[in-house]
């Protein structure tokens, strides 16, 4: 059903999937209140000493090595350790991976480890999919083609769902194929909208977990959820102090028929 | 005198206290902007090496391990020396204590080092009420009454004026009981509206320490400041994003008269 | 020309600069929303392991020890090594030196690494002019006259660009004396608004490098900019949690004709 996704925001906001993020200290507080206005509940536990006894407990994890320490590095390592040992889906946003070494190395180890989705930009995921695969790396273009094929590569390697944010967002999986159209320029003017996509992406997964929804179709309706939420709080807000307002109230405002009015989606 | 907690806004807005934060990365920003409006003055020197030398000159200090780092922790241990030192009062938030092992451990350590206050949401309360006596330790219920019993029982232990955040929140020291009937739900979609009233709770008893005001009463006041701001927020905001907005406002705006309107104050 | 400054924001929004800011957590998002909202693009990227390489692509840097752990202030070192070698500008905010003994110490050291400005309130630059000076040191008054001295004193060792953030701002280089009246006393209610400009002032180093502009009117245009948008700012919101929504609403918002109906500028 080409709409099953619609559903699963209603899951979200019976369930409050308790979502722990491992994030960069620049989103920390958007990405918490992006969690709590959407519907889920953020905890930002990330220290070597407790990840991994919280991801054991935890709806979701997101790891985003944003600004990494040393410490959180092994916090991150410890968090997938804990959720892949209880079968809790995380999340790999690789932010600036191709552009940088470490993290890039980094994500090219945590990416074998099951991650549940990925998410990120074109470039990232053009690199992402280029890193031991003898491929194209850092080098590659990041035309939404470009984009694509690297989403399906990654997708049949690690059998994660691979979301590709821009103009339009695309969610790959094997087999699967997937346009969404939504959202407002002015999201990419107020810093932490992507990255707290990705804190959504794992709500989502945390929440669809033992439902009807797929996987594809729990990362889809996060990128609808905040591309709804940006064309309403677009209607709303034409600068982006005020704008980043309206998208957290937005956020906590649509369901799922603003949803559907507000997105297009189309399979290829 | 069941009122003269409302004059501690009074002190605070004269007095501007300088309150010293080691807190987590996700409200560091937010509970700067709430000291501020509130009328004191923030800074976050949380390091091993500057922590005990500032804790000197503060005029309060909180101490909230809420994603700490093993520096971090080396610079709570220094500023509560630091503050021992002079007699700047220091207040401790378990944050997630009980549900996570390192913190707890921490909390159980520093608890005795004779915090000022103590403020946490129940069975935060209840988890550190129980270490270390042999007790209930985290498998507690985390009910009004076993939160009161739990708070009289520290209390008395630490000398520490014990606030248990909630639907009302509860200040217990010892000999007073005293329920605090006032704020709005909508204080749970944004984070921090806790760890900031932590924050806060430090501010006011920097700003009272020479003052005829109690500890209680100054614990009370920080307390009644958040509820009536987020009361008076509640009547202009209705959606997250611009109930934060609202909420920074009120608190800048709110007086002792509108404290006592928006507030119902209970000795038990 | 003595409104050359005024050419610097279109300059800003046509090239949109790479700002890395190495800086505390507390302001981390605000900045790079500010860096948004005023035209430039952000990256946080403070580890030692990338903040070299990062530093040779960015368009400005931006170094302000804040809260820094031993990890970060490696990375600054290695940020400036970076920005350095390329010729990278880079901007030293010497937050709190002065009273406190370890960043004071960092500041004394990376003062003499050729900075393309410095930019602080009156006590801070006054402190690091004394430092290594066999001056007057942290004991010195802040009045105003001793801000214009201590800036000459550092911009004649330095050649940097200094700037002073108080009631009026002033910016000296070698041989020039700018005094600039704008802004609004609520922008002290709203954390970060001090530490964002200095990234600001990355940002329109790194724009005009190669234009006609001088560093000395990169910086006053920050400044500038931030003024005016303080100003407008306070037309449309009077506490502090509205005033930081209309502050960036401002920052996008106004333009050098906005500036320069809101901004007095005095050469001494």
């Amino acid at each position: 059903m080409a709409d099953s996704y619609l559903f699963a925001i209603n899951i979200l906001r019976e369930t409050t999937p308790l979502v722990q993020c491992l994030t960069n200290a620049v989103v920390m507080q958007f990405s918490a209140n992006v969690l709590l206005a959407a519907g889920a509940s953020p905890a930002m536990v990330d220290t070597p000493a407790e990840s991994e006894e919280f991801a054991r407990t935890a709806s979701g994890v997101l790891i985003n090595p944003g600004t990494p320490s040393t410490e959180q590095y092994q916090g991150m390592h410890n968090a997938i350790s804990g959720a892949l040992a209880v079968g809790t889906p995380w999340v790999l946003d690789p932010v600036a991976v191709g552009g940088l070494s470490q993290r890039t190395e980094f994500a090219a180890g945590v990416v074998e480890k099951h991650p549940a989705a990925i998410r990120g930009n074109a470039s990232e995921v053009v690199a992402l999919a280029g890193l031991g695969a003898g491929g194209r790396g850092v080098d590659a273009t990041d035309s939404v083609e470009a984009a694509l094929e690297a989403a399906q590569v990654l997708a049949a390697r690690t059998g994660a769902v691979v979301a590709v944010s821009g103009a339009e967002d695309l969610i790959v999986s094997q087999g699967r194929v997937t346009w969404l159209e939504s959202g407002d320029p002015m999201l990419q003017m107020v810093i932490g909208t992507g990255c707290s996509l990705g804190a959504l992406v794992a709500a989502y997964l945390g929440a669809t977990k033992n439902s009807d929804i797929t996987a594809h179709d729990a990362v889809l309706a996060a990128h609808a959820h905040v591309g709804a939420a940006g064309s309403l709080a677009a209607t709303r807000a034409a600068r982006p102090g005020s704008f980043a307002v309206a998208f957290i109230d937005a956020l906590y405002e649509v369901d799922s028929a603003t949803i559907a009015e507000l997105c297009s989606v189309r399979e290829a």
